[in-house]
Parts: structure tokens; C-alpha cells; sequence
């Protein structure tokens, strides 16, 4: 057989970038979500593919691609049969079942954001395995492997709806039948923000995705040997890019005139909203095409987000739900209003009638309904048998601990606990009467020295300036410590995708200094001097006594253990 | 028409490969500066390309390549006119576009690494905006659109002057009109360090780039249909491969010898120098040319660094200038001396004579006055208008906060505030004189057992040991805070790229117990014991009386709760 | 000389993602140690990489392709001869150079992992040299330059013995001449878990490395200009792809039935031991062949590193002996049982008896004999001359700051010092006998106000709890502090890479309230109201007088400044 080389060359660059998406999904999800649960979101990621890769390799590929009928390809173990009915022309067999395998994980790695912190590590590995086994393959039939959609003129060129939309239901489903993470909502029913512990890497992973969008959009053309292949994978690039960046934008902008100030990450998230809209008729549309496409994207995305983080009240800590599902389904849909016929159909917008805008609704419709059966069925099963959702302990210890016997993902530093269930009641404490104690006094002298403790709580920005202050008083030693003062946030409210963050616990600062020679006026007026700026948060004062102190390398007591430099 | 698909696969692939030096970008910038910003960093990053991709393609394309004058392309709204005048051959329009897009994006990026850290968000976006439209077009025309430096032989083959240079220029320009971040001179005029907040991800965004080159430089033939492009494609990935090691190397090297110890920063910076260096010959010189230019940019770098920094004062928190304008404006001219003659034009060094050099001078000389005058322009009349400086308040807070109302990118880690303004003054503190307070005297009894707190403060590497002492006496319960011990730092100063970086809080553990049954007295000979190495640093010892401790489960007092083991 | 487009494109795609492999060795290396090491492992693997690409280019290429002998090629600085015996066809000599250049390092930068932590940075830049300019391009020449093992048709398609065994192989005389880590083996011999502190980058590192092994599989094809080359590549990247899926997927299964949970951070090793092992038979064998050898790959992986980890006593941080070294030599002999015949020759289980297998044998052993020896005599000389190995106080203290100056490569993070060595026997501290001092009274009333400081541990998940409760009571003001508390685990221990995990510091809350006018007793019980859960581990409060209070903004003091809110 005589193979293409500059088609081959396509695909399998095609390939090696749609499974770079996985580094994309898992930076963005790990980024997104709380350091507790970091380990186990990193490992879903993975896992997905290597139990998709090889599932797909046993079944998917020959229920999506082999010729079947209308609805179901074949039952084909291991890829042993022919497909040259359906392979693009000069593309072999495993070049283009690598390429089919990649955008089969990227499905199935979709909803493992939506279900984060939440699901049972084993309940994750078997639903990941049915949406490779057969869900996304059975739709998938339909549309890419000559079934019903693709007889009818079904355009969805690279699967905004194929990919995206069959991950983002499973997301949607899954997420609503987990329920929400603990403390997500008040118990006044109020969302509330919980903060992604990394958004660098999360950055990193929108950047990552993007960069691979090419070549899951560009590639998709399937081959580049000749000139009308050629053009069209070059407006793919334009499209995809341009789409992107106008959703970004508009995000960008319409958080900021929402919230008062533009929110990052869910301008992250627009970006990949713009790429999953613009995915369906990137080859079909032209840039004006994909300038609004991707407008429509940046609008709808953010009412998404908060349509279904504060009416529905679904818990999704990454935005899959809108950014696969709502916007999947907006992009296959639009592609029947602005297809300018360059890729033969034409939109409503372009003088194509309705008809293929019918399609375009029909296919979203019926992959909808397809995909949320079978997940619902899914989902239920594992809940009634191994169990869907983590423990509330588990939960509220961590994934990485609880599902990996991870003690962290980042060892070393020091991570805040994050608070913990609102409603888990406190058991009632049996009765108890604190009686202050009577003290037994020790022996004293009256001309015995005094050693003071004067505990200063301060703005950090205000510690190299007291450092120098007591360093010119003469005291030779402090311990400082990051502590957190309790305080309510002044002016207006700040927002995390939409939802106001609580913050009632401020940075601060705490110097301890122990004094005996330097007296504890000089040391608190010297204080109360640097730190003095008149308004409130300027800090506090404590004083109390110390009994003794000791330094270690001498072992000189009291008076001596303050006075030497060490 | 008919397209090649080898010229159109290699300038998509190039496309796709420079898009992805936004992430390198990002990671970069964001790693080398404090976590305070880093939502505004990112988000800083992803805005100039999606700000940049819609007005490059809306004006920036046709002023930079449209066939109008020797100095200006021509005005044609969203690339509608004819470009088959300057298309390379075989490559359709919208995949140069794309290409040329991308390009446009890196050089509006490299600003924000020199004006990091104090910029206000909405200045950052307008600023960009003016390069992308204008800016970076005209000087563009000039030496890639067919204007004046193309005619007269300005050899820049992927971008040295065309793309970094003017990104460098305008870093400086900024930076220089913006002043440096408070914090960064001392009084005296001194830079001080400021360290930036990850390293990792920083050393990522370099190796991303350093990826991405190669298609920055490699994809820049715009063809591999002939044998001489597919040579020509081959030098060029093995000179900027080359070139970029050298540099690295030099610069390890460069710094070992200056500071006493090869910096790490400034190394990874040597990097992206010797990269930008090679970027205007990469095609023109052989592989000792490359290694020239590179030793060339791993000197200059950190000659340029310090310069700036220590004489110049203008801060640059990345090195931005240094990298992409100094050894932009160095590779350029390092061409005129080193071409071989194999892509034509030849050096000073190969035989060339001093035309072709005198050329490159020009190029250099011409773009650095139009971007530097024109963005002056722009940055005043931003600062005029909407002001281009984040107030002191939002500067120190952090721009995540005061711009986008992002708590803090890493929730959950504990992060140390950094010591804030140097020369705020605090206000006058209202006179206060202190009073040792009179204390009323609780009763007591004189067998009441007496609970007494110690508190161990000591080396963080001493703590395992003192754990299993303090077991080993019957201590049932400890607390254990990482705080930082006021001290000099000993021995030669530490640098951080050339800057001294001063230290006087050093990591401590303190230890907090509370004992009634067990001797105070054993509990300090113990801990003695166990921390004393004779050097300064042992450690100090408190002790203070406890009134009474309860446990929370039991409701135990006093001596009972100290007892069982919890 | 008519060069090929597409075989070049080839080429030098697949140069470009084996330099990206730099970027996921630094991101994995990294990620899987300690914070204080972070940019001096960062460094190591950029260094690897810049001084292994001059010295390719001066000795390595030609001692490697060199038409020299069977054993060796020949010397050629600079790669001044004519290599059109040995190179590709339709490649030109600097797309192979740059191609072989980055295949090269990938076999130096193995080594920095399995020495991590402990190595001298100036030994290091020496060996790694070493193995640039003389050791891998000597096994290389015999393998791929055309020499003796070549000859005897050995078959190593990408490099499992070529490039990975080789750097396996200098990791484990490395790591057993250096010694394992401070700490790393207790008194007893046993082993124990030091955890890496940033899985997310080492995650990434991961998936990046699988990407990139796209191209240094798919990419060593050296070609695409023959449909016998277009099918061979698209097998590889679908052989390369299952093995890795199968790998990771075998060792999750292996590792939650051996630890009883799925253990992260070796399943992610076992995704590039799975990579390892299919590169050198990946053109050879089928997906059936690629399975059963990802199948082995993650059996071996995790007995190979709980061997060396528990019998064989060497350290090695990230596992590279096990995955590059074992995994290496197993895929090639594997390819010698499991080749097809495919690409010519047939393993011993598809009837291409033993001779096949005997000279993977062969070829296995003498460039483990080879690499070995020469290794060896090289770190013993470094040993011998400018030591190979950290002062313990360096190591202690991390190689960041001994051997860079660099202060932290976290700035800003709280990162907690981990224990320090075990057997760092203190020095005896001088005989001190402590005495509790008498305490001189002061002057008291028995009507002044006392003021008593509150200190709660508990449980991180109470705080928001607390925080609330106290509010009601009218407390105005707390501080708030990360600590450790002090306990022992429950249940059954957790393992990282099958080594238990000792924790006995658990994270806790501190919370210091000061009252007056609120009595102690009501915040005691209403604390224990709010924390009572009747399980060990809901905390302690400790009570203590304080002399006194002051407001730094009003200067009020003692009651007055505990009463209104600030």
C-alpha cells in the first residue's frame, strides 16, 4: 500500500499534541483545586488514559470506526479487522488508531474536574473505563465512523460535541449525582468560593492546552496532500487562535464590569471556552465566524459558571460542566448559523436555510441523551455497589491521604487546613465547669530579677523596620512568626469566579522578645513608634511574665542568657 | 492555487511551537517574581496575546505587510486585501498569518517582565494594545514587510531586532519611566535582592522556550521545499541549539568566577540570551559562528544585568531588557561580523567588508529610535490619563489583590509576607507613656500543683531528636511552629543575580510544652542534652507558668490533662 | 545534494521534542526531591545538557559516527569530516548532528537524578562531561555508528541500551559510590521515606517526557519518504503509547494490592519505565509484543526500586536506576523474545530461535561492562581529586544554598526544615544543673483587672467553627497559627514508593485569644462546645495570665484594649 508521508506526518503530530492535552488537563485541574486532594487529581488525569488507551485498543476503536450500521460499528478485540473503508487516505491503520486514542482520553479526562475532591478512586477508574469502552465510542460512531449524524450532514469537525460535550455531560451528571463538595455551600444555601491552591500551574495548564488545541483542531483535516487540505488546515489555525483569544478578552472584560475588577481564572477558563466552541466548525467558518463564535463563548461561559455554581447548584471546582458541555453544544450549534459553505455546508446566516442548523440541533440533542442515559446508569450502578463518593472524613482529610496514602504533594511547605465542614455538627461535649485553679506560689525575692515577654502582632510589611527598632534598643533576640489575625475584610467584596470569597483571617506578623535590662516601656513605646500608621490593623501588644531562660550553647540562665549577641 | 504541504506543515507547525512561548513566558515571568503577583503576571501574559491576536489581525497584519511604502504597509481592516506579493511560496494566506500573528504576541509579551510587579493592570492592557496595532508592524514593514531595511540587506532572519528588540526596548523604556519596585533601592541607592517566588516553574519556562526556538528560528525558512531550505532549516536548529548552550555555559562559568558560586538564576537567564543573540543569524553563520555569538551573550548578559541594576537603576525584575534588547541588538550585529556568506550576505570576519555590517548598524539604530520614541509617547500620555503605576497600597498588598481580587494564587500555602517599603515612615505615634500594670493577685493555695510552659527554640534539624528526648522523659504532648530566629547571617554574602542578598531571620522551630509531673528542671537538661553542638545558634530556652490546661475531649484539668496520651 | 522535505521535517521534529525531555527531567527530578535542592537539581539538568551539546559537537559526534573502526569512530572536533556513509537519507549532516545532539544528553541528565541531594555541582558538571564526550558515544558507535554490535544485528530501534541503560547504568555506580542521602537509612538499616516536595511538577514532568517520547521513538525512524517508513512510525507511536498506558496502569494494580493503596509517585515512574522499555523494540513487535512488555515493565519497576531501595541499600531519589537502567536492559532483551519479524528480524516466540535473543544478550552485557567500568574509574578519580560528594553540613543545610548561593528557590513560602540526620550525634553539653529562680513579686492590687490569655490546639478543620463561637461570646480579636502537634499515626502506615511513611507531627491550629472582661471559663466551655468530638485528637487549651495589653493605633491599654473592635 502506498502510504502519505506529509499526511502521516499530520496525524501523528496530531497525536503527540492531543495527548500533550493530558498534561493540560492535569496542570489546570491540580491548579484548581485544593493541595489536599493534588495527588489524587494527578493521578485521575493519568489513570484515564492508561486505562482508556488500552480499552479503546480492545473495543473502542471497532465500536466507533468499524463499519457496522448506523448505530454501532462492530465488536472488534485488539483492531484486527479492516477499516480501509474509513481511514484517511495514505494515513495506516495505527497511525490513525493513535490519533482516535488521544481523543478518546481527552473525553474521558474531562469529567475527572468536575468530580474532583470528592469521588472514590475506584469509582473513578471504572466510569472512566465505560466512557472509553463504549459511551464515547458509540456517539462517536454516529458522528466520525459513518453512522447516522454523518449521513445526515452533521458537521462537528473536530468534536466540540463528539469530544467535548459527551465529556462535559458526564461531568454535568456526575457532578450533580455526587453532590457538592463539603462546605461548598452555607447552610443559607449560598455558594461559596473555594480557592484553587496553584494558579500558576493552572495558567500553565490553559497555555499547555491551547498550544495542543492545534493540533486536535489542525490535524483533524486528516491529511495535507492536497491544496484545498492544505487551506483549510490553514483557516483551522486562524479560526482556532482567533476564536480563543476573543473569548479571553470578552471574559476578561465582562468580569471586570460584573465584579468590578477582571477575575483570572475565570479568564483562564474562557480561553479553553473559546476552543471548545470554535472546535465544531473551525474548517467551516471564517474568521469573523470565529471571532463571534468565540464572543459568544466568553459571554456565555461565565453565566454558565454561575448559573450552575449558585441556581443549580452543582458543584464543579473547575468549570467542566460549562466549558466542555455548555459551550461544546453553543459551538456545533453556531457552526449551523456561520458556516460560510467554504467546507461545502452552509449556516442559516449564509443563506443555508435551516436545514443543517436542524442537523446541527438534532446531533447535539440526541448525543445529550444518548450519553446522560447511559453515564445516569452508570453512576447509579456504582453507587449502589462499590460506592461513588469518598467518605466525609476522607474528603475532609484529603484525597492524597485518604485514596493514596499520600501525607502530601508538596512536602516541606507548610499548607493551611482549610476549614471544614460548616454543618458536620460538633458532638455535644459533656458538661464541664471550668474553676479557675488556685496557684501555688512559689518562693520569691524581692529583688529578684524580672524577665517580661512583649508579644507584638503586626502587618508583615511592618517587620524589617521594628527589626531595626529593636535591634536599636539593644535587644538581641526575636522569634517571628507567621501568624493569622482575626479581622473582617473592609470595602467591597472580593470575587473568585463569581462568588464573593470570605476572608475573616489577615496576615500577620508576631515578635516575640523576651527582655530583662531593656525595659518593657522602652520596648513597647519603640514599638508603638514604628508601627503607629492610625489606622486600624496597626496591631497589639502583650506583655506577660516569663519565669526563666536558658540559653542552650552556654547554658547561662536569666539576666546572662538575654544580654550576649547570638 | 496550489500549496506545498511541507512548507505549510512546517510554518504551522513553527505557528504552534512560538504560540507556545507564552507559556514559557508566563512560567518565567511569574516564577522570577513574588507570589503576590502572580495572578497578575499570568493574566498579564495571556492578555497581550489576546489583545494582541484580534488587533494584529484587525490592522497589524496589513501595516506590516502590505505592499504600500518603503516605511508603512497599508490599512486593511481584518487581511482582506491581496498578499500574494509577500506570501512565501506554497503557503496560504491564513497559515502566514497565523505565523506572523504569534510573532507579533512574543515581542508585546517581553515587556511585562520588566515593568512586573508595579503596573496597573489597565495600563498594562492599553500599552500592549499600542504595540501589537502599531508598533511592532511599522519597524516590521521595515525589515520583513518589503519596507527600507529588507531593501537595503538588514539580515534578520527570525527576529533579533525585528521581534526582541523592540519587546527590549520598550521593557526599558517602561521600566525606566514606571521607577523601580518599592523595596528595591535601599536609601543608601543600593539594589537589594528580591528573590523570586519559583524557581521551578521558572527554569520550566525557560526550557519551554528554549523548545519553542526552535521553531521560532527553525520554522522561520517559511519552507522546506528545496534542498537549500531543508539545509538551511538544519543549520539553523543546530547553530540556535548551539548558541544557547554556549551562552548557558559561559554565563555558569561567568558568575562562579565573579559571585564565588554559579548562579542559577542568572544561568537560566544565559539561556534565553544566547538565544535571542543567535535569533538574527542563526541562518548566516556556521556552527562556530553560533558558539561565538553565544560565549558573546553569556557575558554581556551579566555585564547588562548589574548594569542595570547597580548603575542605571532601572529595575527589571527578569532581566528582560538585558536579554532581549542588549543581546537582541548584540546577535544583530554579531551577524555583521560573523555571516559566512552561505545565505549571501557576508561578515566583516568572512570577507564582507564593513557594508553589510554598517547595515545591520543602521537596522539597529533606526528601530530602537522609532520604538523608543513611540512608546515614550505612549507611556506618557497612558501615565497622563489613567496613570501607568499601581498606587504604594496596591503594590505592596500584591496586584492580585488590589487588581484583580484574587486572594492569593496559592491558597492554602502559608506565604511570607516580604518586608515592605523601606522609607514609608510611619506616622508619629501619639505620645504614650507605658505603665506596668498592678495586678490583683489570684487566691492560692500552697499545695496546688504547679503547670509550667517551655518553650524550646532550635535549629529545625534538631527537632527529630528532641522529639524522641522528650519522649523518652514522659513528655505526652508538644506543639511545634516553624518561626524564624532573629540573627547576622555568617560567612561570605550569597548573591542573587550579582545582588547581595541580606538575611537576618534564619528558620527556627520552637517547641511548646507543658509539664506538671515532670521536673521542669529535666525537661531543660534534657533538651540541653540533646541541642547543644557548642556553635552560636544552639538555641534559647523560656519558661512560664501555665495557670491551668484543659483537655478538650475529657474535660480533665490541670495535672490530669498532661497525663494519658493523646 | 537532494535532500528529503519530509525526512528532515521528520528529523528535526523529533530533535526538538528530545531537547523538550530536558524540561521533564528537570520538572520530575525536581518535583521528587526536596525544596532545598531545587535549583541545584534544576541547574544539574540544565547544565547536563549545555556542556554535553560543545562536546558533542567537538568529540562525541565523530567518536560515535565516526567510519573509524568496529569499536570506535573517529576523532573529528567540530564535525569537520564527511559522515555521508552513516547518515539518513535525504537528511542533511547538521539535522542528524542536532538530532543526535539532544539523544546524547538524554542519556547524561538520567544520571542527576539517582544523585541527587548529595552530589558536589563541580563533580557533577565533570562526570556528566564524561559521558557526553567518550562514554555514550563509544557504546553508542558499536549500536548506531555502525560498529560491532551493529554488525552482529543487535537491535535497540530508540535507544533502551543505547541511551537509557547506558544512564541507568552510570546512576547506579553513582548512587552506590556516593552513598545514600543523610538520613535516608535509620540505625537499623532501614530504609526511609524522604518525600519529594512537588508532585504537580513532577506529574508534569511525566507527561512531558511521554509527549517527547513521540519524537525520540516515532522520530528514529530517521525518515518518512517510504510507505515502508510511514507504517513502521505510525506502529511505533502506537506501540510506544500502549506500553506506557500498560505499564502505568499494571504498576497502579500492583502497587494497591501490595501497599493496599494506589501509590502516586511510583505510578508515575512507571509510565517512563513502560516508555524505557518499549524504545528499543517498538518497530519490532506488535501491540500485542508492546503490551506484555509495558505489562513486565510495571511489574519490574516497583520490585527493581523496593530492591535497590531495600536490599541493595542505594539510594536513589527518583527511581532512575530502576526505570532507565533495569527497564532499559529488560525492553531489549524482551524485543529479542517478542520481535515479529516485522522489521526483519523474529524473537525467540515468534520461531527466530535463540540467536536473535543471544546477541540482545550479548549487546546488553558488554555496554553494562563498558559504561560500568569506565564510569567507575571516572568517579573514583573524581572522588580522589576535588571529592565527589557534599560536606554533610552542605547537604543538611541543601545544595541551593552550599553550592549556589541561592537562598531558596521558594521565596516566600514558609518551607519547613526537614529532620536532620539521625545519627548527628550531639556533643555533650556541659554539666548544667538547673534551678527554678525565685521570682521577685511585683507590686499588686487586689482590684486590678486580670487578663488571661487562652490557647486552643486543635484540629485545622474547627477553626471556622471557633472562629464563629467566639465571635458570639464577644471575643474581639485572635491569633491564629499553623503548628505541628505532636502524635503518633493510627491505623495502617502509609507507604510513598513502598517505604513507610513516619509521621508523628500532625497539623494543628493554635489559637491565642487574651480575655478580661469575657470570664475564662465561658471561652473554655464554648470552646470545647465547638471542638467536643469524643475522638482523640480534639485538642487542649491552655490558660496563662498576661500582665498586660496595649492597641498600638490608640496606645489604649489592659481592658480598654481588648474592648473595641479592630
Amino acid at each position: 500500500m502506498t502510504f502519505s508521508a506529509v499526511n502521516t506526518i499530520w496525524v501523528l503530530l496530531g497525536a503527540a499534541l492531543v495527548f500533550f492535552m493530558q498534561a493540560g488537563f492535569a496542570m489546570c485541574e491540580a491548579g484548581f483545586t485544593r493541595a489536599k486532594n493534588t495527588g489524587n487529581i494527578l493521578m485521575k488525569n493519568l489513570m484515564d488514559f492508561c486505562i482508556g488507551t488500552p480499552l479503546y485498543w480492545l473495543f473502542g476503536y471497532g465500536i466507533m470506526f468499524g463499519a457496522g450500521t448506523a448505530l454501532f460499528g462492530w465488536i472488534d478485540p485488539f483492531i484486527m479487522k479492516d477499516y480501509s473503508h474509513i481511514l484517511p487516505a495514505g494515513v495506516p491503520l495505527w497511525a490513525y488508531a493513535i490519533f482516535q486514542t488521544v481523543f478518546c482520553a481527552t473525553s474521558a479526562t474531562i469529567v475527572s474536574g468536575s468530580m474532583a475532591e470528592r469521588t472514590k478512586f475506584s469509582a473513578y477508574c471504572i466510569y472512566s473505563a465505560a466512557i472509553s469502552l463504549f459511551i464515547y465510542p458509540v456517539s462517536g460512531h454516529w458522528i466520525w465512523g459513518g453512522g447516522w449524524l454523518a449521513d445526515l450532514g452533521f458537521h462537528d469537525f473536530a468534536g466540540s460535541t463528539c469530544v467535548h460535550m459527551v465529556g462535559g455531560v458526564c461531568a454535568l451528571i456526575g457532578a450533580k449525582i455526587l453532590g457538592p463538595r463539603i462546605g461548598k455551600y452555607g447552610k443559607n444555601g449560598k455558594p461559596r468560593a473555594i480557592l484553587g491552591h496553584n494558579l500558576s500551574i493552572a495558567a500553565l495548564g490553559v497555555f499547555i492546552l491551547w498550544f495542543c488545541w492545534f493540533g486536535f483542531n489542525g490535524a483533524s483535516t486528516v491529511g495535507m496532500d492536497t491544496s484545498e487540505l492544505i487551506a483549510s488546515a490553514s483557516l483551522v489555525f486562524f479560526n482556532t487562535n482567533l476564536a480563543a483569544a476573543v473569548a479571553t478578552l470578552t471574559t476578561m472584560i465582562f468580569t471586570w464590569l460584573r465584579y468590578g475588577k477582571p477575575d483570572v481564572s475565570m479568564t483562564f477558563n474562557a480561553a479553553l471556552a473559546g476552543l471548545v466552541g470554535i472546535t465544531a466548525g473551525c474548517d467551516a467558518v471564517d474568521p469573523f465566524g470565529a471571532a463571534i463564535i468565540g464572543l459568544c463563548c466568553g459571554l456565555v461561559v461565565v453565566l454558565s459558571v454561575e448559573f450552575f455554581d449558585k441556581v443549580a447548584k452543582i458543584d464543579d471546582p473547575v468549570g467542566a460542566i460549562s466549558v466542555h458541555g455548555v459551550c461544546g453544544a453553543l459551538g456545533t450549534l453556531l457552526t449551523g448559523l456561520f458556516a460560510t459553505g467554504i467546507s461545502t455546508m452552509k449556516g442559516v446566516f449564509y443563506g443555508g436555510g435551516f436545514k443543517f442548523f436542524g442537523v446541527q440541533l438534532l446531533g447535539v440533542g440526541s448525543v445529550i441523551a444518548w450519553t446522560a442515559v447511559i453515564i445516569t446508569i452508570v453512576f447509579l450502578i456504582i453507587r449502589a455497589t462499590i460506592g461513588l463518593r469518598a467518605s466525609a472524613e476522607d474528603e475532609t482529610m484529603g484525597l492524597d491521604r485518604s485514596e493514596h496514602g499520600l501525607h502530601t504533594a508538596y512536602s516541606g511547605f507548610t499548607i493551611m487546613a482549610d476549614s471544614g465542614p460548616e454543618d458536620a455538627e460538633p458532638a455535644a461535649a459533656p458538661a464541664m465547669a471550668y474553676k479557675a485553679p488556685v496557684r501555688r506560689e512559689k518562693e520569691k525575692a524581692p529583688d529578684a530579677p524580672v524577665y517580661t515577654s512583649v508579644r507584638i502582632i503586626c502587618r508583615p510589611g511592618s517587620l524589617e523596620a521594628l527589626e531595626k527598632a529593636m535591634n536599636g534598643i539593644g535587644i538581641t533576640g526575636m522569634t517571628v512568626t507567621n501568624v493569622m489575625g482575626y479581622g473582617t475584610q473592609k470595602g467591597k467584596p472580593e470575587y473568585y469566579r463569581g462568588t464573593p470569597v470570605e476572608v475573616t483571617l489577615l496576615p500577620k506578623v508576631q515578635v516575640d522578645i523576651v527582655v530583662s535590662k531593656v525595659p518593657v516601656s522602652q520596648v513597647i513605646e519603640t514599638a508603638r513608634g514604628v508601627l503607629y500608621t492610625g489606622h486600624i490593623g496597626d496591631g497589639k501588644i502583650f506583655v506577660q511574665d516569663v519565669e526563666n531562660v536558658v540559653r542552650v550553647r552556654t547554658g547561662e540562665e536569666g539576666y546572662d542568657a538575654l544580654q550576649s549577641e547570638e
